[in-house]
């Protein structure tokens, strides 16, 4: 059994730890934030990719501490809070960065028709891919893991199937929302995958796996990737609980009843 | 044992009727609807709030027909077409609607830090009410009804909580995308809670119940949302299905299997 959730390794490591450590003094906007969390990390590049000012503040958020529940009542990181109002829900905190920010740092297509489409991709990686990743890792039994796989497989494949064909980016040279939406798990679960479930997902071998190869590629040389994320050894050590189902967090217990977490 | 799902009665009826004869003319915007969707109802509140130029298609989800399937391969309504771009999932129809539109026929506020507000309650609409009217429809056994209404109850009182105390909307005087986003539920499930399941959401009797009442008054009396009603009977016979736990929509088998369906 795994370390308890409360006891989760306290702080970023690597590049992540450098920029935690840039980010430590007082602004208006104030990113609440935990170093593993694959949610946080997606609005995380946005304030990256943005070049955004924000105070970045470490959250264990397995402990319910009264004051961060007085932030966000449903205990869930990310928060933000400016001007004393808290907005959470990572793609909610995502489109708010998009609104208050200029066209020049733009992550959303400017045409309203392409921006639905951005956000039909969103909903699919939330509802059709993410969780596959929380079943296949958490599956106790073989065929279960399967089933997880199979449906990860076909989500994705989906997915790629809807990107522009050149790429690199899901709407070709340039880097969006739909792109920072999913990356933060291709740099947690492979390496989980691989060593607890002896599972891969293919990055090359057919039209469908090249292109996804490359679009993950691109995505994860990313300086705002790159730059919020933590050594691989210590976001194995929290995955760990998941692949041995001991993980208490409320994803874990909604994948452990069969429900699809968002 | 109620209708099976593809043998629901076909078209809208009451006022709901009435619209869509009026809204069969071609235009650019094309709306794939059921006329019994609360899903689909949200969508079509801000359709007809904005005043815009639509052409109303009705579509029976449950028969999967493959032309439909070629615009939504998820299979369910609503679907928005507009220049051959196919919208889907009812909320990201509702923010396009928005983007398209003008100042003056507004649904979210124009501060960025009240639009992240109202998509935060958006989001506990999704997960922590709607899920919960499903539950207690369906629950065929009474501990397990107890619970739904228990999380059903603490769900709209921690969206009434966050409401403006004067009302009559969620922001006040002035009726925005988050009425919208609940109210097609209003419109359907308490008649089928009280005749199926013998449960009553207070309307009075405290400051919480009696601020819901005059919330769901006024919403409901809104032409935009009667004028996308159907006649309550109709409803009805859809719900029976699902209060005797025969339904077969994906909300349904997700309720069963225990999920949260959004
Ligand atoms: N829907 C949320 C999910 C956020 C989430 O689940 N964050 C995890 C950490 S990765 C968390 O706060 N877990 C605390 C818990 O489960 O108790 C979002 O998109 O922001
Ligand atoms: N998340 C979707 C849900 C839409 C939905 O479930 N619609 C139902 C009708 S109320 C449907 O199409 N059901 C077809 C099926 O379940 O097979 C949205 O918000 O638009």
């Amino acid at each position: 059994m795994g370390i308890p959730d409360e006891k989760i390794f306290p702080h970023a490591t690597g590049r992540a730890q450098n920029l935690v450590h840039a980010r430590e003094g007082a602004a208006d906007l104030v990113f609440h934030g935990s170093w593993f969390c694959p949610f946080v990390q997606r609005a995380w590049i946005v304030l990256e990719e943005k070049k955004l000012n924000y105070q970045w503040k470490e959250i264990n958020p397995y402990k319910k501490d009264k004051e961060y529940l007085a932030i966000n009542p449903k205990g869930l990181v990310p928060a933000l809070t400016q001007k004393g109002v808290n907005v959470t829900e990572s793609q909610v905190i995502m489109e708010y960065l998009e609104d208050i920010s200029g066209p020049d740092v733009r992550m959303h297509p400017a045409d309203p028709l392409q921006r639905a489409v951005a956000r039909v991709w969103m909903d699919h990686i939330a509802k059709k891919i993410v969780p596959c990743f929380f079943r296949v890792l958490q599956a106790q039994e073989s065929d279960k893991q399967k089933a997880a796989e199979k449906d990860l497989l076909a989500g994705i494949t989906e997915f790629v199937e809807a990107m522009d064909p050149e790429g690199p980016y899901f709407f070709g040279n340039w880097f969006s929302m739909v792109d920072a939406f999913l990356i933060p798990w291709l740099i947690r679960q492979p390496a989980a995958l691989k060593q607890f479930k002896g599972f891969e997902i293919p990055k090359a071998g057919s039209p469908v796996w090249d292109r996804w190869g490359l679009w993950m590629e691109s995505c994860a040389s990313r300086d705002s990737v790159k730059n919020t994320s933590s050594d691989q050894q210590h976001y194995l050590q929290i995955l760990e609980r998941y692949a041995n189902d001991t993980a208490q967090s409320e994803a874990a217990k909604a994948t452990r009843k069969g429900e699809v977490f968002t």
